[in-house]
């Protein structure tokens, strides 16, 4: 349905909202005239939060996290430990591992993972600089964090073959059902590895 | 799930586009880093498009709709049935109307419907303007487009009252069974309204 604005300047704020993935014109169109419903300044906030963050935007000098300043947070905190890094794909998951609580140790954000099909390379990730990273601070454990997926396992690999000279301890994070998941529904690949990597029952 | 975010900027970017309708954090931080692997340009623009808008969108004089110009594009478009008149809640609506291809005529956007839930009284709709624009105007027919609610009812019924020693023409769009639907699934509000209303059957 070709449908024609009443206005330009509409139709060109729709046709911004409605480039972000997961949102279509009909939403776009929702989320504009929602603006447009508020108040100038808030809309100024809305509209230049991000070109700030766009602009401003620092990435960690160690880490290549996002952040404010040249050394993130995590990375410049001496109550974490700096012995152990563990490598994610992007800063989404740095989140969602320190929503677990459980990590104590340093990241490393690689930007992405290996994927001939998209034409990404070992070139166009953080790799060289983990090496570097590696070779330089004294890490004793990298924890390899990435997508269960070809991709995420060909980059463990790469990874894997870059490092195992150096004599850091390599770790993955454990593969298994997901709790609360039933036996039965599990694919046979994922409970077939949750046999055989099985560890000892304490509690 | 209280997430520490590693940058002040993107908190602030994840916040602003959680405050639209229907986009939680998680859809929110998607959003913010894809326009982050953006080119600045394009981030500009995303954020110009909708502060532009805000600063500079008019409301057409004669139906309020949204409009470049004094005058929007509808109502200054001499080939319109200028005696007919689709009073209509919002402007979605009016696009909604265009969609279809069946109406000629102009249109009266309301800007809403009477709600006492929601504190909107008729003082706060544009329906003394459509009023005077009736009074003044050659306006034969006012075709009443509310949604098929209590407050869309209600509306329809004040300016009912407003308009019925005017000697205006003033008819509400059909309520039916929608197209497609299957006979035994509609509620019976519909169905006997259907039926009441019934028309001579033609092709």
């Amino acid at each position: 349905m070709n449908q024609q604005y009443p206005s330009t300047l509409l139709e060109k704020a729709v046709n911004e909202f409605s480039k972000l993935p997961g949102i279509g014109r009909k939403t776009a169109m929702r989320l504009v005239l929602h603006l447009l419903r508020q108040e100038t300044s808030a809309v100024e906030t809305f509209g230049n939060a991000m070109i700030v963050l766009k602009n401003e935007v620092k990435y960690c000098k160690v880490c290549h996290n996002i952040s404010d300043t040249e050394v993130c947070r995590i990375c410049a905190n001496p109550l974490r430990d700096a012995s152990t890094v563990c490598v994610v794909e992007n800063i989404r998951d740095v989140m969602a591992v320190e929503g677990t609580q459980q990590f104590r140790g340093l990241y490393h954000v690689l930007g992405g993972v290996i994927s001939p099909m998209d034409g990404v390379g070992p070139g166009d990730l953080q790799i060289e600089s983990l090496i570097d990273r590696v070779a330089r601070s004294g890490i004793n454990e990298v924890i390899l964090a990435l997508s269960s997926t070809m991709e995420g396992d060909t980059t463990n690999f790469y990874i894997y073959r870059k490092l195992e000279k150096t004599g850091v301890k390599l770790t993955v994070i454990a593969r298994g059902i997901s709790i609360g998941d039933e036996l039965e529904y599990t694919d046979e690949v994922t409970l077939g590895r949750s046999i055989v990597n099985r560890i000892p029952f304490n509690q």
